[in-house]
């Protein structure tokens, strides 16, 4: 019947710290936009990004990563410190402010508008003890085949 | 002579801790079972998967990661104290014996049942002096003009 | 006119370490003489890699890799001590000069030469303060959008 099909895009989120939940639910939200269908599966630690009681509050690290920006380099040795993590996350909080930036909920809700399908991988939740009922609203439960199928149907696929 | 081709995956396995030991193995195990054509190129830390010395013994860190999924949240501080990478295994290790996963060698015989190409980065080997014959039976060694080759023609491309 | 259409491959580039530098400059200056049309996307710590004040300096942290190749085994009580990402990062600058591999400007050099695409993420210069006259001279800036359409197009999308 349809002639033009969509195109399409696959991403595996595998990360759950602050820095790197963005990169999925950006390019996801952007591609939406272009009418793109788009697939997120969420795994491993990314689980944490479409789970309710952790999304609004991920974090970074400011250790092992000579490559974060920060006004002052950092040694690792002033990274082990407690409350340097939460640091960390509040400087990267006020630079992603200052650009005005949506929050990863906020990222979250623009995904659901343009219809990203959210699906957070089954054993991960067995492994981790997390229910069905502690993700957000609109995230679906699913496995690696069910990934695939998708993905081999896709015109990128990612894995952040 | 045939008139449908196989799909294809070419997955890029750049980590060797054990979480990221299993997103290219998982995925390509399942992938080889839906009958699609499977090549796993493991470069930098990644050569250790297929690293008969090593594959049985993966760690994983439970510093830098503050999304790392653990029953109590445990601050960098005390990531650094000798022992705990051990210990941040043996709880990992748990978790996926609490839900009967299989093992990275297990998992890697999987891989190879339904014929998923492995290839060890020649550069890679030479930088850091692992020999072939320190690889697991069925891995392979080439360089990344091979692996472009296979993954432009793929329908699925990751870099794990 | 073009009857046959170029292969082409779409990277996003978001570390900022000396190691995983390595793997989309050396993927896109492969493909690049294999004739492949290639777009590097640097976003978050990425960014790093096309800036000239930096590009020459990349640096890798020795702790929380439990996978990193090194001559004696380093428990990450030691990676934090000041100094030992200075040598971590010589260590690895010795195994790559150990090959004879080149370093990232000189990789830089050999994507331009091969017309790889480099693409500096608009909002995160803003959230970094990285003005487009830091950038090394090739690198353009871009959004999302503008990688999404190379991406949609290209037989491989890679994110590292």
């Amino acid at each position: 019947m349809s002639e033009e099909k969509k195109k399409r895009m696959a991403i595996i989120a595998s990360k759950g710290t602050l820095d790197m939940a963005y990169p999925p639910l950006i390019l996801a939200s952007t591609a939406g936009a272009m009418d793109v269908e788009t697939t997120i599966f969420f795994t491993l630690y990314g689980v944490d990004i479409v789970n309710k009681k952790k999304y609004a509050s991920l974090q970074v690290a400011p250790i092992a990563n000579p490559a974060m920006p920060s006004p002052v380099p950092m040694p690792n040795i002033l990274g082990i410190l407690p409350g340097m993590t939460a640091m960390g996350t509040a400087m990267m909080k006020n630079m992603i402010k200052g650009i005005n930036w949506p929050t990863i909920p906020e990222l979250i809700d623009a995904c659901l508008e343009v219809d990203v399908k959210m699906i957070a991988c089954t054993p991960t939740l067995e492994m981790t003890g997390v229910k069905e009922e502690d993700l957000i609203k609109g995230a679906v439960v699913g496995g690696a085949a069910e990934f695939l199928d998708f993905a081999l149907d896709s015109n990128i696929s990612l894995f952040v």
